[in-house]
């Protein structure tokens, strides 16, 4: 097993030129504590309009030792000599600056949603803006190693998958590709610790008002559902029935998603689940009967799913979680970053989970 | 407004005598801090076989200044000349005890499950024991009072719902009432703090094991799955295909069931659910499109209810929250006792809810 | 001891017209959860400049059924014919306010600094603005009922103490009062929960900053420092040197503050602190050698305290807890009201503490 | 700075055969979350007399996919080959089988405090038992490699300090060593997260008796008082006047000391903390003026540590941050190993912290 973990040197020890645009969210700290002990990763430059010129570790106090880097300002930021930026910045900052970066030649992970959903008038409805540049949605690719890997190798622009859709699509996925449930009739019941509403001053993610409380929000639509129902769709190679209710509860980080199908043929989940994870590094199937925690994947780019048949009937239920800061966020950034330049898949991510 | 919490007087200050048996976990120092306020109730005896003879406000510091009981052994406990006795022990203790107090005229509320599912097989298969007293069962009414109303006015012996029926029955009953739902495919994803686990010293409810952290459990099956079933089944007059996912959830107190059904007929949902509890004290529909969070009903009896049919669809998704130690028992217990003896239902029940 | 917590009834249901300035935050709320079901209070205005209009309980769904007023812009609430107004504002806003409102007979508890230290250039340095009304200040009651109530009986003008400020000084109050202990070398080590910060959106309250984490502040330097030197020193008879380290916790609410000092006569501290709070309702002085939890004075107005002697040297450890939001700020204004309205001190405040 | 966390290769890959003795509590699943990845070692055997024979990974979920050992019965185990073995067991079990041990030529780290104490009637009154083994009191090695480093290099049996003594000896050590403060009279206000009390099932650290509260604890005697001060002592070379607090706080990790002392001579604190930990990889000073967290140490090894002097005065006030599970206990369990096997001391040990 600790062979699992040994760092791979394929390319041995070159270097890659890093930057972050917009490293003060938690996107933004989480991509750099990974890669500031990335074996082939120099970070080159972290962009900050509002706190440009501080020290990054002292936003992050986490990265003293590790990250010595100030804020640059975005316009000041040579990020055309890098080999690949990530975008960590609100929706609708990545698509006015990426064509300018993948012309000069540096390759882009955008952690927002700007080149996910492939339909530009579904993305402009639900994110409220007129998309700046729908050609290159078209050529970005969806960063899913799992579902996605071979794509990714060869990808110039890869849209980063957001954290509920992440582990709601490795829930899913077997399932719909098998054809074995019920399409018309998927629900995603999904819980999310504060860190995914961001570092941002708002009231309701406040400690005095989320600690000791529990509560679904968005209920009537969150724009994760149609990230997800495009995914969905596409691996049932059909429009599926989706309902997708999100929930607020007090973690640091995490999600839970439990995932309800119909079984529509005889099917052994146990073993469909194993095999169609078998070569994946960060999915994780438990063994039968069991219940994956939030916490076994903090801090962790892996995904872990059980897979349950409650009372013998017909419905199927996956629990499926991972950590959103990492595999569904700047992990999940990382590994597709590792597939596109031929390191080894989990190359800097091999953190043990942060147990208790 | 005020006149909604007015006290009511309509006993003229008579005192009922109470007895608590098993006051040391969570139910027990719950009725005790509603009853030692109720102004119809004097607090008797609370009986504790571990604890006897130590101070009831030493262990729960909370109640200094209003409980100077001491714990008494259950055997010189003069359970019988009390008016009511609640139980507030684990499963199977109630139903040796109950038959001798019933015969000395005192009345029962069972806060445990022993009286709580009719079908004695079915309560011996979850259980895991030979019930005491199958007559018993028979003629005890479930105390729900949304529900049974009429039947607890009467009651000689009151078996208090459990903490996940109470949530869920209240967020399906006026669906299934109303017929307007598929009752072959129900599905609960119910969440609950850490204190429905109960005042015992286990690892998995440990602070460091269940802070930051959340995770299903017993999805294979837990014991409120056949109370529930028994409850939709009755509502639904026939049987229902019930899928149950408990969750552990960091809270203290709270728990929050989301309901999915699907409706079989147009519905106009908020009003039904408006007309079925305008005249519940202790159930609030709250306005279209909000999202109850569980510390809006925390220290309170209230349930608060929000109904959404997202997208348009044909999904019906209820939201239900209440506070598992209060309407989910000792609250919901104390309001069986209000209706037994003919007191207004809101009396000693009428705490605002703390937040933050 | 039920007597303890029956409702006064002496002034036989009249009832005050209440007015809140600033209902939006911590302190407003908590003053609607114990004003709203106090026997001897009208709610009559609650103002808002941001939300006037918008229902009280829409913000606040704890209240949904007990306040039904809707938010009124200060410059239509006609605070003017109020028996009582509370200022739940920002520190500078009643400052502004106050005079014309004393002037129509109103009377005033300023839940804010404005009025709490008499030094008005100490109180410009550390609150970095111009005193509006220094005359007022002179005036002012200081509003710890433990050692003002004389003066608060008769007062126009209540300055309500600082949640720190009421912990500490009431930790301190026997030892100084006694003149037992070295008055140069005092060290208060405090810990407050995170409503304390406020319902402000600010990046270091988030859930997500300071859930599973601890630390100090304001070291150098906090605004309660030169409040409590004033208290400490007037009950010294002469200036004391004080040390004060607050630090944050992850707790909603409460305040545990550690307090030092160094005996300098042989003292028999447990009788010395019973003594002081003999005929204080809520000061409760805990059994020797216990630990008071912030937890059992949760939604409480209990202070309760416990007084250490480690290892036999002459180093004084006392131990006081409080609710930072009701003896610290809410309940401690609605105690000072009783007082100044000569109800019994306890009215409207005998809520039994939510353990757990 | 990248530089600092290179992995040292001085042993050329040289694997150190580790067994651990007692795997199943926090410090166990530390250990192993640190040593799994640790380039030079090789884990050999981990027992546990209760859990024989079940997978660690089945109980520590996080491991899955790093550690495929079972536990192994203490009797059955070969700890005689191995390299060094780790004692993570409860107080007196370490001074039963370390003899043997030591006889095989193994090196013997214990997490307990059966070797910490030189003098055995204070440990015997502490902690309450017989001394098994009294001259390897003698010649154990106090494990703070700050203090002790070359002692410990060559190191037979090192104790393992406690986590409290790890945060206030690095905290006032500069001060002692440098003769600036009056030793008659220190205080240390320590504040614990919950995993210090361990992974039993006990009911005081219970998810809903330890969240959302705070209290001290063991005002009047805790086991790591005498520790203390017998490390206190020796850097004064002189009894010192030492008054020890600790504080349970509702994080899972983490331990914040706030300190005070009185200065008596001039001093630029600040440089003098500065220099003195110069050299430490694992002690970091902070800025002046600066406040650490303990979520800026949370799963890694370094202690924070920042210098006040507030308002002026003679009062130092230094506020010292680990892990306590980590730098108080596992990692730096490891760290001593480290440095007995001639490794580069951070080996293993630069897992970048987990914020948020």
């Amino acid at each position: 097993m600790l062979s699992d973990v040994c760092y791979d040197d394929g390319m041995e020890n070159k270097k890659l030129k890093v930057g972050i645009v917009g490293g003060t969210g938690y996107t933004g700290v989480e991509l750099l504590r990974l890669l500031c002990v990335h074996p082939n990763v120099e970070l080159t430059a972290i962009t900050s309009r509002g706190d440009a010129g501080s020290a990054v570790a002292d936003m992050f106090p986490n990265l003293r030792g590790y990250v010595n880097l100030v804020f640059t300002d975005p316009a000041k930021a040579n990020l055309g000599e890098c080999d690949i930026v990530f975008f960590a910045t609100p929706n609708g900052i990545a698509m006015q600056q990426t064509r300018e970066l993948l012309d000069k030649g540096v390759r882009v992970v955008d952690l927002a949603a700007d080149f996910r959903i492939k339909d530009i008038s579904t993305w402009e409805k639900w994110y409220g803006m007129s998309h700046a540049c729908p050609d290159l949605v078209a050529s970005a690719v969806y960063g899913l190693p799992e579902l996605n890997r071979e794509a990714i190798k060869t990808a110039r622009l890869v849209a980063n998958p957001g954290c509920y859709p992440t582990a709601v699509q490795l829930g899913f996925m077997p399932l719909l590709e098998a054809g074995v449930v019920d399409t018309s009739y998927l629900i995603a019941d999904t819980k999310s610790g504060v860190s995914g509403a961001g570092r941002k001053a708002e009231v309701h993610s406040l400690f005095a008002e989320s600690a000791d409380n529990f509560k679904a929000y968005g209920v009537a639509g969150h724009r994760h559902l149609p990230e997800i129902s495009q995914g969905l769709s596409n691996m049932a190679n059909g429009q599926v029935g989706f309902t997708f209710v999100p929930h607020l509860t007090p973690l640091i980080r995490g999600i839970h998603a439990t995932l309800y199908a119909k079984l529509t043929k005889e099917t052994d989940l146990q073993a469909l689940f194993e095999s169609r994870y078998a070569n994946e590094r960060f999915v994780d199937v438990l063994p039968k009967g069991t219940h994956p925690e939030t916490r076994s994947v903090r801090g962790s780019n892996i995904c872990r799913i059980a897979v349950h048949q409650p009372q013998g009937s017909d419905v199927v239920v996956i629990l499926s979680v991972i950590d959103n800061l990492v595999k569904g966020a700047a992990g999940q950034a990382v590994q597709n970053m590792n597939i596109m330049f031929n390191l080894a898949e989990n190359t800097g991510l091999e953190v043990v989970p942060l147990l208790p």
